[in-house]
């Protein structure tokens, strides 16, 4: 179950004395979110907002809506990093997943003996971070040799997010295989793609762990094959995304540049949520480049292509008759 | 055809000499305004980005993403008030269409003669501002007595919004029907409800006329159900809009106190486009009340009953036993 450091959130209430507090996460959590506001409101009788708009990760912390609100501290729940709070407002509170990965990291030692893999990293997103030390142990009682890659940035120590890889991809060429911790194919399979070697998710719930480097191929060639079609475009919308760690104006100036430089005609586009709805009012643009979030275009449906930075920037390659080869395999696809 | 007031456009930057601009309006607009973004762009060489997200009317301009984009100026195109700039950034243009009404008046002015009307009023939206004059003077020459009804705040003489409906309230008791321009249900059936008289659409395209009383009744049949379901909630849900023009934190507490007088839970949520989706992620709140705008619950699809701010009104009355008749009968739904 994922447990809230609603502790954290008490004591920084009773240190600061707001008037009023807004509290934000992730979708999946939000019902523990709603439950806790309503403890929060009843305890310290002041007004504790719930932020209904979509908080997609550390880059979407909906600091405007805080502002707006005019609340004097901001709880950004369960997308944990390795910075504490932003700017004057934001706090960030964990929300860890205390499921047990002790059967499956079991299991997974024992059957992966026989790959004749020795060395392995692991990795995982937010929720699990405390659950890393235990599989470490487990893993190294069965003889493994195991890596936790070095966090940099946003990123703890074998943490990742859906656009940037460092504790993954900077121990690439020292390990045998990757094993995610959680049930997350939006994690791991970006980890196979970067990396091109065996990445085993551990699933906690059904306690059981699978391969994913064949999704992970099946997107990487989808990634591909959205640049080979937007090289016939027209015109191209590129997209500045309007959430505040998402905002790249200078980057999307840039490949407006150097795509016109290959005779596209662009059309510069601001928007909050790029979704297929909205794109579709677009008619006359044949397709897009979003300089939001690499995972828009990858990983939800789209009626026209839609290419993150790396794959912009490969299509410019292609426009010129440069190879492209290896592009997703980098550090981050921002 | 709708034509965007362009000349405006160009004799704004003309003389502000903008570094970058943006553009925005409703999405039935959106084709034209991509047109528009391209000339300007060739012509002053200057970023023109377009706002890709929602701008429902004058009360959702996206001032913040102009401010996140640091444009010069924010051209909101189409949606006419009786403002012509708000602060310092933002420029309205007219976006109006030309479509002839005269055929359609015509046969409405004969029809409705055999209902023995002799006084009428025209309303219309702002794209058919410029045709009233025209119709006016058609059903004068057929011998009714025609009011415009006066602007107030935001509206013009004769403009609704669906919010408020000042020119057409103030006229009830002084005319036999209302006749609307345009092909809007949206617009005409409030004011068939507000005003309860016979209200007349008048289609320029399809050159038809039709009463709407019958589809108004169901609306205002729909919105009563909503206030009777929502009587038997636990916990309500309070939404805060975030959009600037939506922005309404002091009557959600307002609200928040009342209902919680009445033994109801509350949840305070902010959110800025309040979905059926997004609200699928409260699980545990039984009932919404929205203080953004009153017809998001009233004309889209949600599965639990999303009160507006007199649909609120009138729950807090029923609850306490008193009467709530008439309670969508008045000048605006705010």
């Amino acid at each position: 179950l994922i447990q809230i450091d609603e502790e954290k959130i008490h004591s920084t209430i009773n240190e600061k004395k707001p008037r009023s507090v807004a509290l934000d996460g992730p979708d999946g959590i939000l019902k523990k979110i709603q439950s806790c506001a309503h403890r929060l409101s009843e305890k310290y009788q002041i007004p504790v907002y719930v932020i209904g708009d979509t908080s997609w990760g550390s880059c979407d912390l909906n600091i405007h809506a805080a502002e707006t609100l005019g609340v004097d501290i901001l709880f950004n729940i369960g997308h944990t990093i390795a910075m504490e709070k932003f700017g004057d407002k934001v706090v960030m509170i964990d929300a860890f997943d205390d499921v047990d990965f002790g059967k499956i990291a079991k299991i997974c030692a024992i059957k992966l003996k026989k790959k004749n893999f020795s060395k392995i990293s692991l990795v995982t997103n937010s929720q699990y971070l405390q659950s890393l030390q235990k599989v470490k142990e487990i893993f190294e009682y069965h003889g493994y040799e195991v890596v936790i890659g070095r966090g940099k940035g946003h990123l703890n120590d074998a943490q990742v997010f859906g656009c940037e890889f460092y504790p993954a991809y900077d121990s690439k060429d020292k390990v045998d295989a990757y094993v995610f911790l959680g049930q997350s194919i939006f994690h791991s399979t970006s980890i196979a793609i970067v990396t091109q070697k065996p990445t085993f998710m551990l699933d906690p719930y059904f306690n059981e762990f699978s391969e994913i480097n064949d999704i992970a191929q099946k997107l990487e060639k989808k990634a591909i094959l959205s640049v080979f079609k937007a090289q016939d475009a027209q015109t191209i919308g590129i997209i500045i995304g309007l959430k505040e760690g998402q905002f790249a104006k200078i980057k999307a100036l840039e490949l407006k540049r150097l795509l016109e430089e290959e005779g596209k005609k662009i059309l510069l586009i601001a928007m909050t949520e790029i979704t297929d709805e909205r794109l579709l009012s677009f008619q006359d643009i044949d397709a897009f480049v979003q300089v939001a979030c690499p995972r828009i275009g990858t990983d939800n449906h789209f009626h026209k292509p839609v290419l993150s930075v790396p794959q912009a920037i490969s299509l410019i390659k292609l426009l010129k008759g440069e190879s492209t080869e290896g592009f997703l395999q980098i550090k981050h696809w921002l």
